[in-house]
């Protein structure tokens, strides 16, 4: 195993992007292949995550190769499951969302999930040393990512033979798998154990899962930069009560509503509007900085992908709060009990 | 009047952001209440276009304060009549979208056109000395943007009274009015003339009228930045030829189609892709640098908005062509042939 000298205890700000392995996808093309053929499919849409965007062509070659149709490949941003190209889906006879596992699955609607095939027993052996040994407390809980999902079983049984009990769990309807979490989603990690190991690369989904679970330690064993990390939040907290501070002088207020299929919570964006008469509603799908910048709002609550928020906020030029944070600082409730934000349900 | 000495003589890149007069919008709330009441509308949605957007709550106020209803404000880039954001027009009861006049008017939808109070005829007394005078040659078209729309009338007298023989068009379906000019569609400069006056602001278009009109003079009077300049289309068209020289290169060609309500030209795409094994369609709403970094194509050709690929064109990563420049980077047609990209129907 190669060493990662940049690697800095507690510091999630590594993310997957520097790769160390080479990866090879399976496109599943049979899968999609049987569908065309099953529907008598004229067009097919394909919609790729924006890593994966330059393989769209040779991808769309292959399909044109097995089977007649008419490709048509998405180009609108893509980060998530719940982040459907629904223009694109429409229109198409058999659309393929690549790189997620299914949110929601149809007879129209395949979802590739991509799985990586990154080795990941070399860091789980190295975090073994970070993990409390089965003497004093036999009870992990296992999570990873829809990219690591192929060898969750794999996982489990190392923990397992090393003496471990292992404790998973689906989580809910936003979930595919046992023991999956998504950035907005960390149900499955609601187990029965004083302990999480998380199996997978990024900064985003530990430390959602170390603010989602205080009580539990959270171990990061992330196999696509070689490195354990145990999740600390203290920077991520003192960033969010930052953003609140300054929103708690705002008069006028912008209410995000996200129009991506997956991401549309009305119900807390309706609350908002109803009891705050300074409050806007602004719909939009993708929530940037350029985009809010025109708007003369003194802050701004989104109530669409939770991630955008807290991982993106400090981009924006005017506080971009979760609901929870808004009723922090409008006095709804105190600011000690500002959690993250999560997303439950489909659409 | 107030000098402006930035001012160069053909440089067509001042844009008319630099307001030298304040400006009082009429946002014709009478007809907006007048359509809320007539559909007994719960739900009104306002779209605004970039420069706008910061207006947006005031508006909300005073419609709020004249009718019952919940505003939705639409947080989505626009561009022009083109750009409806319909994910909010169909979620909402009346829809109103400012700044910029009729493609397609109908019980729902409301144009609020948003003229500008700015006084034309201080910088068309100025441009009478780069006009031909009357008895040299009587005729001139006269063409202006929807924001001066108001004032036609007005400047069409003001040269009849100085002995200029005025003519005007409507042009097609896609325009509103009599010698109303677009970014994508100058055929309301297509009249019997051997020169056009254009009166009103931006770069963008009356470089489109020089470039459709090369046989006339194009006269720029812009009320806005006080400036008059003949139109120069040379910086223009050496741009041109270099994306197209670049783009002959290419083995691969990415062909957008725009799905914005009023910026989609299937049959141009369509024609693309059925000649050329190597090209891939892309759907997408707004093209963005951004958006197409992630595709690995050799080349771009944009069936969307001309002035995009125009315009914005060198900020892109790889050329960005008009359909017209396709053909003639692909040997379809000789490169003397290019024009300027225009944009005919409504949807």
């Amino acid at each position: 195993m190669s060493e990662d000298t940049s690697y800095s205890p507690g510091d999630l700000r590594n993310t997957g992007m520097r790769l160390k392995h080479d990866r090879e996808w399976d496109y599943e093309l049979d899968r999609i292949v049987e569908a065309v053929d099953a529907r008598d499919a004229e067009t097919v849409g394909l919609q790729f995550p924006e890593g994966l965007k330059r393989r769209a062509p040779r991808v769309a070659d292959d399909i044109r190769d097995l089977v007649e149709c008419r490709v048509l490949i998405s180009g609108q941003p893509c980060y998530g499951a719940c982040d459907l190209d629904t223009y694109l889906m429409k229109r198409s006879d058999v659309f393929v969302h690549f790189g997620h596992s299914p949110m929601k699955e149809t007879d129209k609607v395949i979802y590739v999930p991509l799985f990586s095939n990154v080795d990941v027993l070399p860091i789980m052996e190295e975090a073994l040393s970070t993990l409390e040994v089965p003497s004093e407390s036999s009870e992990v809980g296992l999570v990873t990512t829809a990219q690591h999902m192929n060898r969750f079983d794999e996982m489990r049984s190392f923990l397992e033979e090393r003496g471990y009990r292992v404790r998973t769990r689906r989580g809910d309807d936003r979930l595919t798998h046992e023991g999956q979490v998504l950035g907005c989603n960390y149900a499955s990690a609601d187990v029965d154990a004083p302990q999480i190991l998380y199996v997978g690369g990024g900064k985003f989904h530990p430390l959602g899962l170390a603010m989602e679970h205080p009580e539990k330690d959270v171990v990061i064993a992330d196999p696509v930069n070689n490195v354990v990390t145990l999740a600390d939040t203290e920077k991520f907290v003192k960033q969010r009560y930052a953003a609140v501070h300054k929103a708690m002088d705002a008069k006028t207020w912008g209410v995000i509503f996200c129009t991506k299929i997956g991401q549309g919570r009305w119900d807390e964006a309706e609350a908002i509007l109803d009891e705050n008469d300074d409050a806007y509603l602004i719909t939009l799908d993708e929530v940037t900085p350029d985009r809010l910048r025109n708007f003369d709002f003194d802050a701004f609550v989104n109530t669409g992908c939770p991630r955008i928020t807290t991982d993106d906020g400090p981009r924006f030029h005017k506080p971009l709060l979760t609901p929870g944070e808004y009723d922090a600082a409008v006095g709804n409730k105190p600011l000690s009990e500002i959690g993250f934000d999560t997303f439950h349900g489909t659409w």
